[in-house]
């Protein structure tokens, strides 16, 4: 069923060399890569099918639009939306964000109205409330994940005051791999009529998500991430939120009347899609979580727990390297710092000379790595076409690194 | 020197066929066709070069960074900007222009402040306004063009009052093609300490542009209007005008410092460029901009300024139909209506039937076709790759069209 070989040979660059070394890729987290479905969905959608969306009436706008509308019902049922008109097509989770803040939070909190946000937040799902509180007076509050980098939901649900009107929490930390009970969360901001909005930016890769389920209120993921074209994206905005909504950024598709006084604004989901979209990207996304979704993402998850199980072993086993965040349940995601001397990117770099691709830095992710205590780590971040062989040689020039600096 | 049958050769869709018959493209102010070598490195960019941009270090990372950043001096010598920390990357125009109206203008602006705009605007350039005036009192005030769609900068220049902060014009008209002098407006502007935004959406597709000479504060580009990918563009800003703007999107890249209570910013153009960019569509964008270079925009519109004098001059020859603007220097975008019953719907569908697709409606320019008194109208609009043969084409299909609803 889950036929590894036959998933990595969907994906071209991974027969590539980096540095006359096979490429491993451990930098899924920043960004995945693309199987050939979607470079061909977009190869064919550039050379043979392209023209505008949704303002033409010649074959070429008609066929380019009945692709591009098509993806929003794929994103409703990959996420199990209640409707496809709950979907709103976004450049990635960072415009999703912006947009709940201008368009939804901005014109209806007051100074001193509270944002509960968990520490393990990317500046994605932060920037845009500390926006609020520099231009408004929101207040932000912190809830601390523990030391293993387990978040109590009922610490979410106890930081929750007359005051707060969001809960805005991340349902898998991209630094430690944790996952976030987000549904016990949402149901319990929904009792005390508290919006709660879910960072899905690293959770809707690698496993099942269900919206409905969850109770959320809106829910972003970002399609490069989800072996999609960059710039390519979508947020779950349930109906009651829709309605609340002022529109976000102005232009083409999104008005229905414009004249020298006046502007009137088209029905959601389109009122808050301006100008012409990302087209052809969307469409790659489409065949992307249709590509996800044929593979199921109970399947890409068992693949991912045995990796994660792996990988951790091996880890565990070098005891001069500290990994941040070891909870059980946690997506194929490790942080870490070598004990002595060397800098993250110095060990990027001598894995990189490897072939080994890993991340270095703060992971957009500051205030999660002031609360670890570290200044910068290295990432390794597994997707579905990753090996346990892969983790073998990422442990091996680890081993490498450790005798260099040691 | 412009080799119309390489060019043609060049963008693998002109050789498809539509209901059975070559297609003549003329919906190129909706967005214009890529020619393979922005295929090409989008190809090779998902299949061999694709990493995160900014935030890596590993080989691939590095790669699709130096791509991507090269693009930045492109458009400089594109636009001929002083330098490339003047560019910032955008999703397009709409985006652009609604960054300039959140992040400059509406921090900036008080009630009754006022901003001049013509009445040919594209709605990217009316609705981010609209914006102001619904929710903060901000003043429209719009400059009509002539019958013959020619729009005097002495007109624009004498609605620039004391209370006038921003003229926001357009240098070529999507709906009839008519060039602005925006050169004499910008100076007239500054020399009155007024700031001038341009929208380039179809000028620059067309025209060698110079923001220098032109001495605007704010020029925009699309890139899928300039033969480059879906969701990509530009923005030059002048370096006075960016010190002062604040942020417009959160999120990762656009910040210094980020703890739980405060929050630093990156330099221009970063700070204005959050989360993770539309990598390769920018570096499509940025292979569009070579191809377009390299052919010479001069020689970009000597072809298309024959094209438009060989159009104007057969469609003057059918007395049943009307032209909306007629200047002679105009670009090649001819929007049109024919005498008697048939709306402009109908007429795109049946020179859909012989594979010529125009586009048909309002063109988001709303205020325009009021101005105009007309409701809607068929555009044909050019682009470089298009050929008297295809004029004739249009014009044969018209002379159809005329006899069917006659």
């Amino acid at each position: 069923m889950f036929d590894i070989t036959k998933i990595r040979g969907d994906f071209p660059i991974l027969a590539r060399k980096v540095n006359d070394r096979p490429l491993v890729y451990l930098d899924n987290g920043a960004s995945a890569q693309k199987p050939q479905v979607v470079i061909d969905a977009m190869n064919i959608g550039y050379s043979q099918e392209y023209a505008n969306v949704h303002r033409g009436l010649h074959y070429l706008s008609n066929l380019a639009t009945d692709k591009y509308e098509a993806v929003r019902g794929k994103v409703a049922r990959f996420l199990n939306a209640g409707s496809e008109d709950e979907i709103v097509f976004t450049t990635g989770t960072t415009e999703a964000i912006n947009l709940i803040s201008y368009a939804w939070a901005a014109p209806r909190f007051q100074p001193g109205d509270e944002v509960v946000l968990s520490i393990m937040e990317h500046h994605a799902n932060i920037v845009p409330w500390h926006f609020l509180r520099e231009r408004m007076g929101v207040v932000l509050k912190w809830v601390d994940c523990d030391a293993n980098g387990d978040l109590d939901p009922q610490a979410v649900i106890d930081a929750i005051g007359p005051r707060t009107r969001l809960v805005a929490i991340t349902q898998m930390s991209n630094v430690t791999g944790t996952v976030v009970d987000v549904a016990t969360i949402c149901h319990a901001a929904r009792a005390r009529g508290v919006a709660t909005l879910v960072d899905g930016s690293q959770a809707a890769v690698h496993m099942s998500v269900d919206v409905t389920a969850m109770g959320c209120d809106f829910y972003a993921i970002t399609g490069h991430k989800l072996y999609g074209p960059s710039g390519s994206g979508a947020i779950y905005i349930h109906r009651d939120r829709m309605d609340e909504m002022r529109p976000f950024l102005g232009g083409g598709d999104m008005i229905r009347e414009v004249t020298r006084d006046t502007v009137t604004y088209n029905t959601a989901p389109m009122k808050f899609e301006a100008g012409t979209p990302g087209i052809i990207q969307q469409i790659g996304m489409g065949v992307a979580l249709d590509y996800m979704m044929g593979i199921g993402m109970d399947a890409i998850s068992a693949h991912e727990g045995a990796l994660r199980d792996y990988t951790h072993d091996r880890l565990a086993g070098l005891n001069w390297l500290n990994v941040q965040g070891n909870s059980t349940t946690k997506g194929a995601i490790f942080s870490f710092t070598l004990q002595g001397a060397a800098h993250a990117h110095d060990i990027s770099t001598i894995l990189d000379k490897r072939g080994i691709a890993v991340r270095a830095g703060t992971h957009c992710a500051m205030p999660l790595m002031d609360h670890l205590g570290v200044g910068a780590t290295c990432r390794a971040s597994f997707a579905m076409y990753n090996t346990t062989d892969e983790a073998d040689k990422l442990v091996d020039a680890l081993e490498f690194c450790h005798e260099l600096f040691g």
